[in-house]
């Protein structure tokens, strides 16, 4: 340890008074969005606000990826329509874009993909595509959105997670502290953040966790050096590959705002950053970090926090004649 | 019927002509408010948008008045924490100040006693204050906006609910077409939707729904001249008063955005406005509107629609250290 901290200090003495170069760092800074389609996006922000795209009506993408809370619900997995228990911690929707693949097994390529999952999904919104399809496409003040981001009023479920897709690629969180310190702004982390900084390098965390996002770029096996115990039932890639190899094995989260997405993991069983990084040192890399190393590691992750996006609520048109009946309490249909 | 009707369009022609006198209409525009103290509230749309003020960490006070659809839900009765089927249905949070009180049995007399009944009550948000309280007290990020809002950094339920409900008090919605045609603008309404406001007026309507909100004003007995049918088990104000005569005796809902509001009455079965004016006319009025009556009242009634609160989303501070654990699928504590 005494070695590793010196070594981290040396680190932070030259980074204090060097470190202006990008080049250097193992890290981007999120950069703010260029909108090339600013109808798709309004259209997308209304949907993604929706609750109509549920069964009951009630929930919407934001009930999960709330963005008034880091893009997550912060519980340790979700509620779904009928007060279902999801099976796995919500990520956030916050940069999502730009990852090896959407959802912790990765079963989604993009986030338009991943928008079509939950729709359907009968432990989340509970609906079906064509439900979707035909609620959107009754309800009148919709038709005006879909030409202005489409060309025409045609209302598909391509076009709906389409849209989603492009409002949720839209939401980056640019001027984290460390970026501006990644930017050359010597004094925007302070001596002990750095220093969790060059820990994190050095004791082997941003094997992983690197990029932009630090994740998001590949799939790694939780417990890479010892078991990691869980009562969480989710199998990881194995439920998508069949393989027995891949059991355990998760898409790497990114870490961007992550003082926000607590709990952490999979599972949602490490309810705070200290707990996180003491597990993550335990199990991926057989280190035991001290009390001051994991402050400072954790030091360091809260400097990852950047400006949450202004989000004007958007207004939803009234249903029409020919919208579905929303019944919270009929029976709830068939899982498919 | 016919002379209603001829009685209607006499009506209107002389509207379209001569009415720019405001003091001639039982109705006031509704107008923009002054806020006096802009921390408090954001403190309050904070707080109207915190999840954590329900006892799952899921639903907010925007989770049934949801500012994305008129203030409401649209579900005939709101589902609370636990998926519970709510009694009622939920009135818009929208224009609710200055009304005769709060509630469909008025049973609170401000917007914050108002406030501080979802928070503890077992089918809404199923907190209880106490809980409520010891949560936002926990969250570090709170301290500097009750500061700011009130002084000092004392968290109470009255402080809670105060800031909500301020925060509830700029909720208006100016600038309805109707309100231009008040304010003097002879072309803000079509001459369809003027022949219904008149039958609106001759029909005896505004008997109740009258002032600016064209409602909120008075309680009534459901089902004046006729007996009201309904499955649905709530005594209105017998309730509260004990008097069997208080029985489906209610506050007479407002109107503002009466579009969005959907479905209608206390037990929502009316899906539509065109239900809704007809069972009006006939269990409180003894009439039958024709369709084309009917068509005319709810046009005009569209014309109450508003410009909608512009809202940016608050971002809501992280949990701290001491806040309790939120977990939906604990066993539902007993109703208090």
């Amino acid at each position: 340890m005494t070695k590793t901290l010196l070594a981290a200090a040396v680190g932070a003495v030259i980074g204090l008074s060097s470190f202006s170069a990008l080049a250097a760092e193992p890290v981007d800074p999120i950069e703010p969005v260029e909108v090339k389609n600013p109808a798709l996006v309004e259209l997308g922000k209304m949907l993604f606000f929706e609750p109509r795209l549920s069964r009951s009506g009630l929930l919407s993408c934001n009930s999960c990826h709330n963005l008034s809370t880091g893009g997550v619900d912060n519980l340790k997995t979700s509620i779904g329509d009928y007060w279902a228990q999801g099976p796995i911690n919500s990520p956030t929707v916050l940069n999502s874009y730009g990852q090896i693949a959407q959802f912790w097994n990765g079963r989604a390529k993009t986030l338009a993909e991943q928008a079509a999952g939950p729709i359907a999904n009968p432990l989340e919104m509970a609906s079906t595509h064509e439900l979707a399809v035909q609620v959107i496409g009754s309800i009148p003040g919709y038709a005006e959105h879909f030409k202005k981001a489409f060309g025409d009023e045609k209302v598909d479920i391509g076009r709906i997670t389409d849209a989603i897709a492009e409002f949720e690629r839209t939401l980056v969180t640019p001027n984290a502290r460390f970026d501006k310190w990644l930017k050359g702004d010597a004094k925007a982390i302070t001596d002990f953040e750095l220093k969790g900084y060059q820990l994190f390098k050095s004791s082997g965390c941003m094997i992983c966790h690197n990029g932009a996002l630090l994740g998001g770029q590949s799939f790694q096996k939780m417990g890479a050096v010892r078991a990691y115990e869980t009562t969480n039932t989710d199998e990881g890639v194995k439920a998508i590959s069949g393989r027995d190899q891949d059991r355990m094995t998760f898409k790497v989260p990114q870490l961007r705002n992550v003082e926000l997405t607590y709990p952490y993991f999979h599972d949602g069983e490490a309810k705070t950053l200290e707990k996180a990084v003491q597990v993550m040192g335990d199990v991926q890399l057989g280190k035991r970090y001290t009390d001051e190393e994991t402050a400072q590691i954790v030091a360091f992750l809260k400097t990852l926090t950047g400006e949450q996006p202004k989000i004007v609520l958007p207004i939803l048109p009234p249903s029409g004649p020919e919208t579905p009946e929303f019944n919270p309490w009929a029976p709830k249909p068939d899982a498919k």
